[in-house]
């Protein structure tokens, strides 16, 4: 049985770049490391992410919203996640069931119990071992995710970039909420540090916590 | 306050060609009605059509087609639903919960306390008035989709479409129950009938159930 390890964190905290960081890691100690995201992950869960990043769905409902994300996270779980963990391979995962529990309950205000409910249902009540959640203040991560933007020749402004600061207080304060309640299975990083410095803390914090058993 | 009026039943047993010729016969006795269908009904929700009728997404798991059938259902009932029966309109619906039910319950044996939840999540309790299922057996109902199928030029078979004779005869006995269950609101149509007779019964059973009340 592998290992299935997830990221979370506001937009612009750096996961997809200390995801990439960590396999890199991993994959030189010997392990056998596949890397994946939600919303997505797979063909069809990734005609379910289109819809939901698509900034022109404005008019897009939160229950919606919501039951988008089980159907790509029912598929990804199935398709890719558990094949991988029962070959033995580490899983990392950019966003899993807290996003959910941050964005859509934390951020929208939706139905904890309904949350709860969606997320069992589409993992089949699979749990990640271990979770990285880096933290940084809102500014300077949407700071990072609009320079991505504006960066990228041609790139559209996605759904959640479009959403407030406070909306992104909120998902922020969801975490560190739900890090605070699963202490075993979190670990907070200051994500607000330069690339190397998080690089450091990951690597340092990851292998100590997976030796602990 | 409008009437919700969905139309049920296996592929092709004519619900589409009859709720056009009932919304003519409606609206020529001074009703405004609309014409919408499921999944889809507006741009949200047909983008997840696109993903549940592709016949490439063989590996879609049914957890995930229940989901996708939720999400479209929930933005449908929101934005083209409610607003449409709350502006006094008829609502003529191809397909409904009662299909939910009867292809993903029936059909392929998905509990039905989730489906249930499903519903009542994306419905937020909106049931509709009547219910008209026209009941045809499947081999009638199967040989008049194929032939569309193969007179359309360049179309391709859609997932449901490839799924066995017994699946579709499960779906049909499942119709025919949730009908028993609530005779006060389905309305059983013989559909192996031709359209004209189809539709003389349509067009005599539906005014004389509403007037009930």
């Amino acid at each position: 049985m592998g290992c299935f390890i997830t990221f979370e964190g506001v937009e612009g905290c750096g996961k997809t770049t200390q995801i990439k960081l960590l396999a890199q890691h991993l994959t030189e100690q010997g392990h056998t490391v596949i890397v994946t995201r939600e919303p997505g992950g797979c063909p069809i869960a990734d005609q379910a992410r289109a819809i939901l990043l698509d900034a022109n769905n404005r008019a897009m409902t939160p229950t919606t919203e919501l039951l988008l994300y089980a159907a790509a996270r029912a598929q990804h779980v199935q398709e890719i996640v558990k094949p991988a963990l029962a070959a033995g391979k580490i899983v990392l995962c950019d966003r899993f069931t807290d996003a959910t529990i941050a964005y859509q309950g934390y951020g929208r205000g939706l139905d904890p119990a309904t949350i709860a409910y969606l997320n069992d249902l589409a993992t089949g009540g699979l749990k990640p071992r271990l979770t990285v959640l880096l933290d940084c203040p809102v500014e300077v991560g949407l700071k990072r995710a609009f320079d991505r933007i504006n960066g990228a020749a041609g790139a559209r402004e996605e759904r959640f970039e479009l959403e407030s600061v406070l909306f992104h207080r909120k998902v922020r304060d969801g975490y560190l909420k739900l890090a605070e309640d699963e202490p075993e299975r979190f670990i907070i990083i200051d994500g607000s540090q330069g690339v190397r410095e998080t690089e450091a803390a990951i690597t340092a914090a990851v292998p100590a916590r997976l030796a602990e058993g």
